[in-house]
């Protein structure tokens, strides 16, 4: 009796007789063959039906399963270099489990909309089904990362009272007849966690109520985010880049055939390597200015001007020390110069923009209160967070990164709606 | 010049000078030694400031340090076989980052509603640092399970747009004018998932406006939720006894100093291997009813029915097969007795109730439009799921485990609040 076996160990099965469990993929016939590319999740592989091999039923069947159908089949693992995967499997038997008419995806060109529409079943697809996985992989990169780093893993609360950087981009909830926002970052939370454990993570869905449509955003994404105490801007940017080289490093490690299916040039993310090019907001604002474009110290930068920056660099580059007026009210100001805030982005390469935000954050507690009250902020709300600079505040920080903006740049996407298995943005929010 | 170390790796520098960076846990003296129990989030040290060894400044300074003062301790790693961690510190020099003047959680007793408003400063508490480092453990080894046995990470929605099991612990959300609500499951979303992967699971935060005060309820709270297609109620069984086997023996050898701290009783864990016994429905109404519980066939249990029932067995005990009627539309109907779903639930041991729910999901077309229908369920918001049923399906299983209900389990603690970083409740949503 033949085992079950998934489609990526079949190398362990050469010569042996296995039984597969999917889905008919794609077909082409010649006369007394019948090719079979069936799918189970794992991979794909060619199932060849010759006509001497099988019974004139099975033979008969194989010509008329339509895509998707699921089936399972028996037979005989043979080595074929020809073969994508290096394998191919000579059909013994055929049993349709479930016969698929009409499936609506095809290898015909669909618009966004109608594979968006159709979501739940887009992700069967090759290029989707690889997006996905190097996804997984990134996600369990970071995650090994800080486990392996002495990290605890604190996960924050979705459910928030207090308003972190105004409202205008939350999303209200009434709680019990209490007005609660859905988060849009644990950080505050990953601070009183950095006094209790030394060094937190958080990795959980953030929410944005983003009314722009833009190619980077999501209403709903996944942020990892770290915070480390004792711990000052340059340490801070010490962790992101020793943190994204190990990412890009394991995904090229684990995903690479996922990657070569994407056709992502492999060389860019190859030149991830450490250190990473660190420049100030300043030295960012004369790059823009040499590159013709008319801006002036104290603007924020938008897409293009981040597009503009990490083009002349052949890695992420860090741009640190922004403006104190552009920046949320935690971020701790630089001693050596009041305009500045001690914090820092990384800019993706090739033009995939902001994938970190961080710094170090303001620890002194009269310099705190003060800037609540300047950024109108209402004090009760953050009363708890201010006592961690009560009871032993010490010099600390952290950053967040957007996974969806990693898996976009990492698989080389042009909307970071395809890097997350259901996305949700402006006028989408089905399936 | 000395190296900052953690505590965590203090064994490593016996007879070598460190600098520790953390905070001041508890004192005691006499005469000319002063105790400081110093803690860096990794652990507790006992820091020995001897008056012969160190200035009259800093020995003055260490008999009047607050709890919970920041400091920066240089010295002497000692092998200390009283020890509580087998090292101690002999003190050279302190420097006191910041003062912590009346910090409110102190060695007295506090009552529960004064420590969850302080929740922010409580989990710096040696006890709850244990609880959410054995979390953390937990959250690990589900995800190393499932990623060791080629599962792929599928992050589910968080913004749903139908409501798969009433609306009454529902939360809404005004999404751009229309209704969605916070998810409560990504159930729907991975059988979607395990079509496409074989085998995936989700894990993140799932929402329930429950109004009930009970001990095992959270409204916000983390759920794992595997899927496998080609998978039936056996096989669905046989996954979650290994999954549950694995992650006990994993927090028993990554967490046993936590569950010291936590008093546990080690080896009512220990007995938590295969095989976990399997009752029917039928089979535990039997038994309710023989510890003279008045109970019929038909009815739901409650949490007194499944401490009776788990308190029966010295390790997680499987029920299946329960009434259709009592269960989602979505269960499979058993084919030998139609009064039947081929679901199942996993009662934790000691009392602590469901850790997991789950079982094997309808896969007929029809006999799944009708149950939508027989439920009053909006059958077009379910369209895109039924397209499941019309392209390939096949028979699949799944289950959900609830983490804060295991972490309870593991820990021994009486209510789930304090199995989360920062709990809600019906009324708690701070800090």
């Amino acid at each position: 009796m033949a085992e079950w076996v998934y489609i990526r160990e079949i190398a362990d099965y050469v010569g042996q007789d296995v039984i597969l469990k999917g889905w008919l993929y794609n077909k082409r016939s010649s006369g007394k063959l019948h090719f079979l590319q069936v799918r189970d999740g794992t991979g794909i592989i060619q199932c060849v039906v010759f006509k001497g091999e099988v019974s004139p039923e099975v033979f008969h069947l194989a010509d008329h399963l339509p895509q998707e159908t699921s089936l399972i089949v028996t037979g005989t693992v043979r080595a074929d270099a020809r073969a994508p995967i290096g394998f191919e499997l000579a059909v013994k038997n055929l049993e349709v489990v479930h016969l698929a008419h009409d499936y609506p995806i095809t290898p015909k060109e669909h618009g966004i909309a109608f594979l968006l529409d159709h979501r739940h079943l887009w992700l069967r697809s090759s290029r989707q089904h690889a997006i996905l996985r190097v996804r997984s992989a990134v996600v369990k990169a970071c995650r090994d990362y800080f486990d392996n780093h002495g990290f605890t893993l604190l996960d924050a609360p979705i459910f928030t009272p207090a308003a972190c950087e105004g409202t205008t981009t939350l999303f209200p909830v009434d709680y019990f007849g209490d007005t609660v926002y859905l988060t849009q970052s644990g950080q505050l939370y990953m601070e009183a966690g950095a006094m209790a454990f030394g060094k937190v993570y958080c990795f959980g869905p953030t929410f944005r109520a983003e009314k722009s449509k833009t190619r980077r955003h999501l209403t709903e994404f996944w942020m990892i985010e770290p915070e480390v105490a004792y711990c000052d801007l340059d340490g801070d940017m010490d962790l992101a880049e020793d943190f994204i080289v190990y990412v890009v490093q394991r995904v090229l490690e684990t995903r690479r055939a996922e990657l070569t299916t994407l056709e992502r040039d492999l060389t860019k993310l190859e030149q991830v390597q450490k250190p990473f090019p660190r420049i100030s907001y300043g030295e960012a604002i004369d790059l823009l200015q040499q590159k013709g474009v008319a801006i002036e110290w104290g603007a924020d930068f938008g897409g293009d001007e981040e597009t503009l920056i990490s083009e002349t660099f052949d890695r992420p580059v860090i741009i640190h020390r922004y403006p104190v007026a552009n920046k949320a009210f935690y971020m701790k100001t630089d001693p050596q110069d009041s305009r500045l805030a001690l914090c820092m982005d990384v800019l993706a390469p090739e033009g995939y923009g902001e994938i970190i935000g961080g710094g170090q954050r303001e620890d002194d507690l009269a310099t705190l209160q003060a800037k609540i009250r300047a950024h109108d902020l209402p004090e009760q709300a953050f009363s708890w967070y201010l006592d961690l600079r009560r009871y032993g505040s010490v010099p600390h920080a952290g950053f967040g990164m957007g996974i969806e903006r990693v898996v976009a740049w990492l698989c080389g996407l042009h909307h970071v709606r395809e890097a997350i298995p259901f996305p949700r943005m402006l006028e989408r929010v089905t399936p």
